[in-house]
Order: C-alpha cells, then sequence, then structure tokens
C-alpha cells in the first residue's frame, strides 16, 4: 500500500490539528492515488493533493481533485485543501500537458481545468486553502477559489507569474485574481508575473493569514472553515454565488470557445519554443543530480 | 410632549457639536415623531432616527425617514443622519413585518425599503452618517448609504450580518457594500455574516473616521459634511451619480421584480420558522425582565 | 536653441538615474519642443514634458506627447514619463482652451487628449510616471495611464480636483482612477477634489512608492520600467490589455458622443462664468508680480 505512510502523515497532521480521535476518521482515496480525502467526526474534510514532486496539475489530478470535491461537498460540511508534500502546495500546470500536445488531449486537459474551477470556486460547502509550500500559476488559482487562505511564512511564494514564462493567465484566472486583490495589484502582478512572499500576499489581500509552520496553517484553515460551516448553510452558500456567479457565468457561457482559444495560442511556436527550452533546462537540472 | 427631552437632547449635542446659537434652530418634527429634522444655521441638518428602543425599520419609520432625507435636501446643504438612542444608530428590518406576513403589508414594506434606499443613496446634498452605536443589517445599509460614516468606538458594531439569521442580503445590500469595502471583503463579510468593531470597519473601510463619543461622532461627520457642502454642488453631486448611477439602476429597473423575489423568499417554511423561534426568543427575554 | 539648458539637465539626470554613458544617448525633440525624448543604451526612453510654466496640456501639448508616445513604444522598450520643469509635473488641462470656444477647436482639442488617453493607457511598452511635483486634474490622469507610480514627496499634491472648479471629471477619467484606486476611494476623491500628499497617495494606491528628490524619483521609475521591460513583451502586453480593454472600449466605442457631451457641457454659463473669474484672478495675480 503505497500510500499508508501519506495517510498516517495526514492522520497525524489532521490529529494534531483539529484534536478529534483517528478512530473516527473516514478515510478515502481514490483509485489513482492522487488525491487522499479525510473526514473527521465534525464533518469537516481535509482534500490533500499527494502527486510528488510539486503537484503539478496534470489531467489526471486535475480530474482527480474536481472529482474529490464534487464528491466530498455532497457528504462533508466543510473543506480544506491542502498538500501533502513538505514544500509546494501546487505548481501549477503540468507543462507536458501544452508542448507538442495532440490537439484532443489538450483539449480534454483544458476542459478539465475549467471544470475544476468552477467546482471549487462555486463549492456549495466553505472551502479553505492551508497553502503549506509554494503556490505559482495554477497553484495560486485553487488557493483563491477557496472562501479562506492561510499561508506558512516567510520562505514560501504565491502568485500568477505567467508572463515570466511568455504565458498569459486565462481571463477567468485574471477575474478570480481581481476577486481577491482588486484592479490596480492585479493589474501589476500580471505583468509582472510577481510571486509574493508571504507577508507582501498577506497586505495585499491574497492570502487572509500567515502562520509559522504546518500544523498551524492546516488548524487556522480548519478553524474558518468550521466558524463558516456553522453559518445556515443556504444562506451562506447564496451569498457567495451572490458574489461569485457573474464571474463564473462568464466562462460557464464561453467553455468552448475558451478551449478553442487556449488551444490555439498554446500552440504557436513562440510559446512553444520557450516551453521546449525549459522543459530541456529542467531535464539537464534532473540530470546533474 | 413626549418629544421634548430627546428634542432638547438633539440640541444641546448639536450646539456642542456644531457651535451655533439654538435660537437659529429650525426644528421639524414628522407627524408620527420617529424622525426630527435640525438644521443650524449652516444649512447642515441632523435627521435623527428616535424610535425606541431600537431604531427597527418597520414600514412607518422607513417611510418617515425617506420622507425627511427627501424634504431636507431641498431645504439644506448637507445631512448628518443618526439616532437619538443612546447607545444604537439602527438595528436593521423590523422582523415583525417579515413574520407571517400579509402579502400586500408585505410589498409596502419592501417597495419602501427601496424607495429609502434610492433616496439616500442618491441624496443630492452630501450626507454623513454617524454612527453613534450598534449598526447592524439595515442600519449598516443606511450608513454605506452615506457619502461619509464616523463611528464611535470602541465597544459597538456594524455590519450585514443577514446570513447568522439564514437570511442573505438582497443584491443591491451587496451592491453597496462592494461599493464601500471591496469585493473580497465583502465576500467574506457576507458568508459569514461579520459583525465588526469599529476598528475593524476602519481597516476595512467600512468607516472613514473611528472617535470616542457621541459628541465627537457628530462634530467629526458635521465638519465633513460642511466639507462637502462647500464643494460646487452640481459638480458634486454629478461626480456622485457618475459613481452609483450604475448600481442604482440595477434596482430602479427591476423594484417589482425584486418585491416579488423577497416576498416569495421570506414566506418559505425554512425562513419564516427560525424567525418565529427567534422572535419567542425575544418575547421570552423580555418576559424576564 | 532655447531646449540647450533643459536637454542638459536632462542628460545629467539620466546619467545620475540611469548610470549610461551620454555618448550613447539619442535624443529627438519634435519640432515645437514641447516635449523631449531621451532614449538610453537600455532603450528606455525619457519622455519629458518642457512647456513652461506649468506643462499645461494645449491642443498642441497633448497633440506633441501622443506622437512622442507613439513614436516612442515603436523604438524604445519602456518609457519614464515626466517633466523638465522643477516643481510640477503637469498642471492639466489648459483653462484658456475650454474658455469661450471656437466649437470646431474645442472639439479638436477634446479629441486630441482623448487620443493621448487612448495611446498612453494602452501602451504597448512599460510606461512609468516620475511625478516629480504637483500633478492635479489631467496631470493626475497622465500618472494613472502608466504602469507604475513614482512621486516626490512630501510637498507636491496629485489628485482629480475637478468639482473644485465646478466641473466634473469625464467617465473616463473617473475609470483610470477607479481602476486605479477602487470604487470608494474614487467616490470621495472626486465629490472632494481631492488633492493628496504623497503620503495619503500612497497609502491609498494613486501612488505605488514615494521618494526624497527627483533624482531618485527618475532613478526609481527607471528600475521599475527597466523590469518590467524584461518580461516577454507579448505577454506582458496581452496582460495588461486583459485588464485595460473594456475601460478602453467604453471610450472609443463613444469617442463621438463624449466629444459633443464635453462641448455641450463646458459652454454652459454656469461653467464659463466660474472659469472666467478664475483666469481674471489668475491675470490679476500675475500683473502684481
Amino acid at each position: 500500500m503505497a500510500l499508508a505512510p501519506n495517510m498516517r502523515l495526514l492522520g497525524n497532521l489532521c490529529k494534531n490539528a483539529c484534536k478529534v480521535s483517528s478512530a473516527r476518521f473516514s478515510v478515502s482515496s481514490p483509485a489513482a492515488g492522487n488525491v487522499s480525502v479525510v473526514t473527521d467526526d465534525k464533518g469537516i474534510a481535509t482534500v490533500s493533493m499527494d502527486k510528488g514532486p510539486v503537484n503539478s496539475l496534470n489531467t489526471e489530478l486535475i480530474q482527480e481533485l474536481t472529482s474529490a470535491i464534487a464528491t466530498t461537498s455532497n457528504s462533508a460540511k466543510g473543506i480544506v485543501l491542502t498538500s501533502s508534500l513538505p514544500s509546494v502546495f501546487c505548481a501549477g500546470l503540468e507543462i507536458t500537458e501544452m508542448y507538442q500536445p495532440e490537439q484532443a488531449k489538450l483539449e480534454v486537459f483544458w476542459g478539465s481545468l475549467q471544470d475544476l474551477w468552477i467546482e471549487l470556486y462555486s463549492c456549495k460547502v466553505p472551502t479553505g486553502a492551508a497553502i503549506i509550500g509554494h503556490s505559482p500559476a495554477g497553484g495560486c488559482l485553487l488557493a483563491m477559489c477557496c472562501d479562506y487562505r492561510t499561508m506558512v511564512g516567510p520562505k514560501f511564494t504565491i502568485g500568477l507569474n505567467e508572463t515570466q514564462l511568455g504565458i498569459v493567465a486565462p481571463f477567468w484566472f485574471k477575474d478570480t485574481m481581481v476577486n481577491t486583490i482588486g484592479q490596480r495589484q492585479t493589474e501589476l502582478a500580471l505583468m509582472l508575473g510577481t510571486l509574493f512572499n508571504p507577508k507582501q500576499a498577506l497586505s495585499i489581500g491574497m492570502v487572509d493569514q500567515v502562520v509559522d509552520n504546518r500544523e498551524e496553517c492546516l488548524a487556522a484553515t480548519y478553524k474558518i472553515v468550521s466558524q463558516l460551516s456553522k453559518i445556515p448553510s443556504e444562506a451562506r452558500h447564496v451569498s457567495k454565488m451572490l458574489m461569485r456567479q457573474p464571474t463564473l457565468d462568464s466562462l460557464t457561457s464561453n467553455k468552448q470557445e475558451d478551449i478553442e482559444y487556449f488551444a490555439k495560442f498554446i500552440q504557436q511556436p513562440i510559446i512553444q519554443k520557450p516551453m521546449g527550452m525549459y522543459l530541456e533546462a529542467l531535464k539537464a537540472k534532473s540530470k546533474k543530480k
């Protein structure tokens, strides 16, 4: 059972953080094992990405995550979204999915990412991101989709750094960021591709709280999710949708168009070439080790 | 004359705050006496809600307030909106107006509230809220409609706490809040039904200034209203409408639809039942005293 | 050559700030000489308004500035927008262009200003405003169009103070301000016609950085423009347009309507009369000197 150590780790973390007896845990792991879900006796679920080395979002992880969130939001009262890895929350989209892709696979990849965003951004139970490590690009997006963000300081970073790789954040990444940190900070951050340290992230509202370590991060996120779960759920979720529906609608009414735009954009030589160089550099680096 | 002591109080407050001679006061009190208006010799009017114990907004108070604001904005140069009560600015909507209501009365109630919001949010003279006490729900809405907010610290609270009672703030409450504190803070505050203390309210921009007591609150609000009243009035009001017209339009073009939505929403058993329990609890509490 | 001393000044400033050898400067000055452009060997251009006494934006300066920005954005990698004057960045629109105007000239004036805004707000190379002095009204607009703003403290001021003169900021001035400092701060600032000192401007996000003197201001602005110029340019500019296109569209799709609205608005006796009095006062003041 390859997942056992990890499950134990999660169990321990959650035991410490949530002060619940492990006997009452309901643990479920989807087949592929990239995402684990642990629900405590108060009904709060911890959904952990566990795809080493950096939780890169390939089609598989994206679909498992969407499925885990959809299932959990029907059974649990709230979700703490986190990572089982020691220093990475989520490194963003898996570049190999976008490099010299088959058209059909590329479209499935992008459509799956759209579905994950829709599922998480409109989730009917409260969600909190326990950002226990680095969270660039798509990792930042996942965090921003949650109702609350707690981050471990001071060494990790978070942000939509797409421009640094020559890529443009899709409009719904941008909208999610504007809804989180406002127009001006988004504009500058997107142009520079800024990766914020936790202190900076807190000052512009990219995260809501900065803590010292993983345990505190899980505990603080658990606390706010628990608090949100005690608000009458219908009123709470209708209020959330009152805020987010227009942003959701702008993608849900244009999913196919957005897929086609992305597929065309990403396959341009001007985008593919630096991506190839970047992948070569990664390979060279890993061979040296 | 039941209002006399209160009028004296207001007179004194305003004398202290505004340093005008009482001889020049023009005092007018609408028939029902829930709202008083005192205009000083500089043309700044203090409009005070005075319906004990908590200035709950029933149809009567709502209509008197709308009328007072409409009349005053034609005769005065600016309005300080406040409360004659010692520790409450305004406690929000009167729940008995919404519990087991007659359909016709309910529709008048909601239409009157719409009119009050429209009148105050678009008021052609400068408006300042002197928040001398608690200001939850509808009280927070009234404050947010003004051009400036001063609040007495540190013990009172302000916020749209509807979700805590299982209710959802109407979209125009939400819009007014977004225009005041931005998208992200509104989202979290609406989901949690947060009541902010003055320090928190100041830090997120829900109020513009926090002072130590009632006199300072009235004086500080008076000062900014006076300053605004010296700006060329046409330019000042056109600028205000440039900012607020789209928000106003979203309700004015949908008033009847909004009334019907509200009436249907509020009469659901899932909403009526907790309301009934809440009212029972209030009765039991008041009998014990 | 009247411009010589000024060119030398600019050269010196840029030499100090940018640490480039003057030998590599490419200096070009448009015919009329109200705007100078100095591009260093890194490809960063300093575009300086130089129309004493206060860089008031008449049709001539507006058109020269638009032309300088358009040309420079095709040849340089980034633009530092500043002023050659000792204590004024730009004093805003030239009032004599709007007082008792010929209809045709007035329309050209306003259309030219629209074009300047469109050019600068959508500029394809990074732009930074080095606000070395006062920056009211139209000066504030120019600064807000840039990607970053550095201001010299503590004695200068910046803001859209139109209401103080009985004028209303056009909707696209307002939109630019909302995109910079948000809805609430814009609302209050427009109503009051607030001129912020640098510290206030920094606290609300009107400027991004405050420094002690002109040299530091040019250096700090140069630094961020240089940083932005190193981001892949296509991705950086597409990201910028993702943020700004809707705001740009609202004017570009209504240019003629906006010209007509402005021409009608500004020629009202209620607007012309105070403008005439203001100009008389200026004349009297300058005679006394």
